[in-house]
Order: structure tokens, then sequence, then C-alpha cells
């Protein structure tokens, strides 16, 4: 059995999703891998919450330095959100040639070139599959698996907070303000919900995409972005009455003039494989020229499935880690 | 630019697809990862035939010895289809330390447990993304981004030429006998169809599944298995009364007593994610204990997205190779 030391940036929702995940199929990943995975450190103010989990309270640190210099750790899972200190966290453990695993689309995508960059030069692994589309291993796939197609377009509904509050605008006939008010009483949209609604969460996930299945750098701040608190009931009607329902849609395209991309609410007809996509569900429809259409749905948020994304990636970096141990 | 070599084992329509995507994609494929792809043997009885690509004779073989015995050769990319001599060619391969791809779903599902097991031993690296779903990176997504899984539950459409049948019974209201005579003359369906209708071809993909999901082996044999051939009209409407369609099914779920699995056509209430996939489409649909629901779509066959599985497991393991030789 190969032990991996985990240091975890952030024990909020999805740091602790992360760590009951670990728990929970512990046995599993042990016999199917091989794999020790221990959470050694964990960076976190808030050590007195009750999160439903047992942790030894000698696990939590207040000062980053204990993981980033640690040199026992192998993998730093950042789960802090916002650009900083972040990015600068994920900076220094790359340089000091640890791998780093993140589910941050904002760091990622503001500091793209600069992480992969650093990563490649200290021989660290950066892994970001929780980063867009929550569990869905959409980067993986478009990393690995489909790496001999040149891709001519994407659309994503990337956004579950606001796919929900399309979902019952559309089926119950109600409001934006109405149904926005509802899912932050049930805690699907935040207090503020201005990076959901306003489109710009979708805008960072589209520019990582865009890095990945086109090759070209375009900053969240330079994709053009509409959101849903423009959507109005008699647009939905509008909306049905053509046959189609409005998604917000993430899409790119490549022409002879380079790459397009845009997030807005779109009509989609209603026999498009994206306009099914039900409440906090996200998707991605890819069209590549050896796969053709290609199309992949799952939950795009929560902690659990975000928990299975970020897993995944340190499970990936842990065996390349045994393999070369060997 | 790291030259890798390739032996191919058969230039039927996938090798002839995925000789023509590899030069098609080549200045991409190079620019991306920095790897030189050559096909530069080829295990074919017919050489004349007009593929409509332009190959130097002399990379022409009959004689597989000189793909498997040439320690130039890193990785044998076997379409040959069938169990044997297809089997006994990746064993020898594999023996010998050369890596190995294939599409063929027939011997990975005979010969599971000998094939990677001989890999293992052999340090070498066996692929068979192209033997489920076509080009759907399923199998790249179980075995890495999710597996901090564990799954409770497969559904999937894994056979082109039955959905496209059962597709078109439904909206077009014809008997089974006509469909398929319809396919056979476009080349949807084979000359010989019982492989395809009678389901023996989605119980191999089934069984190669349950081996990754549930890691437990069930040979296709093993499977209790109905195909299509027995649908009729009455059916399809009675299932359209009920608010449903008849997809052909593979299903796999883990309870107390262990793993049940099953092909066969199954009603499928039409608000059901699978019900909707058209035609020729493949998909499947997977339950984790912490990604939950998740849906893969997408083209299950044919020759472009067959060769976009067979070079991504071509890339993944070229990358490996590249890595090692620093």
């Amino acid at each position: 059995m190969k032990r991996i030391n985990i240091g975890l940036l952030g024990l909020g929702n999805i740091g602790t999703g992360t760590y009951k995940v670990l728990e929970m199929n512990r046995a599993h990943i042990e016999k199917t891998t091989g794999l020790n995975l221990e959470i050694t450190k964990i960076l976190e103010i808030d050590t007195e919450r009750d999160r439903g989990i047992a942790i030894d309270p000698g696990k939590f640190t207040q000062d980053p330095r204990d993981i980033l210099d640690d040199p026992g750790i192998d993998i730093v899972i950042e789960l802090l959100g916002g650009i900083e200190p972040a990015s600068s966290f994920m900076h220094t453990a790359l340089k000091a040639g640890k791998h780093v695993v993140t589910a941050n689309k904002a760091a990622v995508a503001a500091n793209f070139e600069l992480l992969t960059e650093t990563a490649e030069k200290n021989g660290a692994l950066l892994r970001y599959e929780a980063s867009v589309g929550g569990g869905i291993p959409l980067i993986n796939a478009i990393t690995t698996a489909l790496a001999a197609n040149e891709f001519s377009e994407l659309l994503g509904i990337l956004n579950g907070t606001t796919n929900y509050i399309l979902t019952k605008m559309t089926e119950e006939d109600r409001s934006y303000e109405e149904v926005l008010k509802e899912a932050q009483e049930k805690g699907f949209a935040e207090a503020d919900p201005t990076g959901d609604v306003e489109g710009y969460d979708v805008a960072n996930k589209l520019s990582i995409l865009v890095s990945l299945v086109f090759g070209e750098r375009v900053l969240p701040d330079d994709i053009p972005t509409t959101g849903v608190s423009g959507i109005t009931k008699a647009d939905i009607e509008n909306a049905e009455e053509a046959g189609c329902v409005i998604k917000l849609l993430a899409s790119a395209f490549r022409d002879d003039e380079g790459v397009h991309c845009f997030v807005q609410p779109t009509m989609l007809n209603k026999q498009h494989p994206l306009a099914d996509v039900p409440g906090e569900f996200n998707a991605l429809f890819l069209k590549g020229n050896a796969v053709d259409d290609l199309m992949f749905y799952g939950k795009g948020a929560g902690p659990f499935p975000t928990a299975s994304a970020v897993l995944g990636d340190v499970i990936g970096i842990a065996k390349e880690i045994k393999r070369e141990s060997k």
C-alpha cells in the first residue's frame, strides 16, 4: 500500500464533502488502487463547526506554510475559492514541486498560464477537473481520451443555479424574482447571487474550456457575458411558442477568423440534447472532427459530486507517484 | 518530438478510419502532444483495395511476427475483430512488453483476466476504450476520473444497429423485418445481423463494463441476453400508450446479494435521459455514490468515432512512453 500525504486548503462545504467521500470510500479506493490517501493537514480557521465528521484537531493549522513548506506533503488540494490567496498558494506549492488539485475556476481561469507553466517547469502535476462541470469528467476526457480530435464547437450548461431558476420559471410559470428568492431560501442560490445569475461563474468555466478545447486563451473578462436576471415570464412564453426553451449557454466555436465565445441566455429547440437538462444538472456538448457529437451530463455542483472530481484527480496523481517510486 | 512506432493488425473499416484520422489530425496531435505517431507496419491480406488513402506498399505484411517480434514497434493496435487470432496476437505482444490498444470487445470480454494480468506482469499497457461505446470516453472516465466512486447501477444503450432499428420502428410505425432490411441495404446492419440483433454484441460490452464498474467478472455467455428480433409493432404501440419507448438496454446493479446484469429490450419512460437517444447513438447512464447520476452520449460505432477512441488510447500510452524516456 502506497501512502500519500495530502494537505487540504479550506474545509468549507466542498472540503468537508471531500473529506467525507474519502472516508466513505476509503476501503474501495485502497482495494482498487493500492493507495492509502491521508489528509494530514488542513488550513482552516473555523475548527469548531460541527461538520458531521470526526477530525483530529491536531490536523488543523492557520498557517499555510505548515502545508506549503512541509516536504512530507505530496499533494495540495486547494478548496478556498476566489482568485487570491488561492492562486498564490497553488503557485508556491507547484514551485516546491508539490502536485496541486483544485476546484477553483476563478483562480484557474485568471492564472491559467502561470499555473500550468509553473507545474510543467517544476515537474509537478496540476489538475482541476472539479473547476468545470462539478463531478462530470469533462476535462479529463478532453485532455486524454479525446486528444486525437480537433474540435469545432462546444455548447455547455455550466451553472446549476441558473439552470434551476430557468427550469422552475419554465415548468411553473413563475417570475425570475420569485424563483430566485425560493432558490436562496433552499440554499441553491447564494445570498449574493451575482456571480451565478450574471453569468460570471460560467465565463470562468468557459475560459478554461476554451484553453483546453481550442488551445486559445480568452480571459473571463473578455468573454461577452449576459446572465439570466433580465429574463421575464414573457421571454419564457415566447420561447415556448417557438418550440424552444431558454438555457444559459456557454458557447464557443472556431471558424476561419478564429475562436469565438460568449455566455448568454439562448433559445434552444426542444429537440436539442441540451434542452432537456433539468434543474441543477450541467451538461457539455462537443463536436470533434473524429468523434463527432458528444454529450456529457451530470451534477455540476454540490459537495459530493465535486468531491468525486477532486478525488479522481488526487487518485490520478497518486497513481503516478506510485509508479514513479517503483 | 518523440517518435512512436505503431504496428497495426487489420486494415478494414476501423483500421482505415484510424489511419485516416491520424493523417488528418497529424499536425494537431504533434503540436498539442509533441508526439510523432507513425504506423510503420500493417498486417493485412487485402493490399489492393482502394481505401482512399495513400499507403506505402512496403508497410504491408502477411506475417504477424513482423509486428509482434519487431523490437522497434512500441504499440500494437489490434483491429482484426473476433476472439481469435486477435487474443493470441495481443497476448504475444503484451508478453514481449509491447503496449496494446484494441477495439475488440469480443476478445477483451472473453480474455479479460489473461490480457490485463499479462499486461501488468510485463509492464505493458493495455487499453480498450473503443471496445465499448465507440468514441464515447467511458472506460477512461470509469477507470480514472471516477475512481473515487462506488457504483450502484449502470444502464446503457450500447449497440447502434439495434437502437437504429428500434428508433425507426417507433418513429415510422414499421415492422422489425422491414427496418432491418433497410438497415442492411444502407450498411447500418450486417448481412448476418445475429450478433447485433440478438444482443450478443451488447453482452460483450456489458461484460467489460461490469469488470470495470463493479470489479466482478461475468462472462458474456453468463449474461441473460434477449435481443430485439422478437419486438413487434404491437410492442412498440403498447409502450407508446404507456408513455414509454422500447430500448435494448444493458443493465447492471449491485444489491446485498451481489451484482446482477442482463441485456433485454426494456420499456423506458419517455422522461428518462436514455429515452431520447436516437438512431445510431450510444449512451451510458451511471450512478456513483459520490458523483450521483451521470450520462455520456455519443457515436457508438463508425470508423471515425472508433478511431477517436483508438488514437486517444495510443496518445495516452505514447505520453507515458515519452515521460518515462526522459
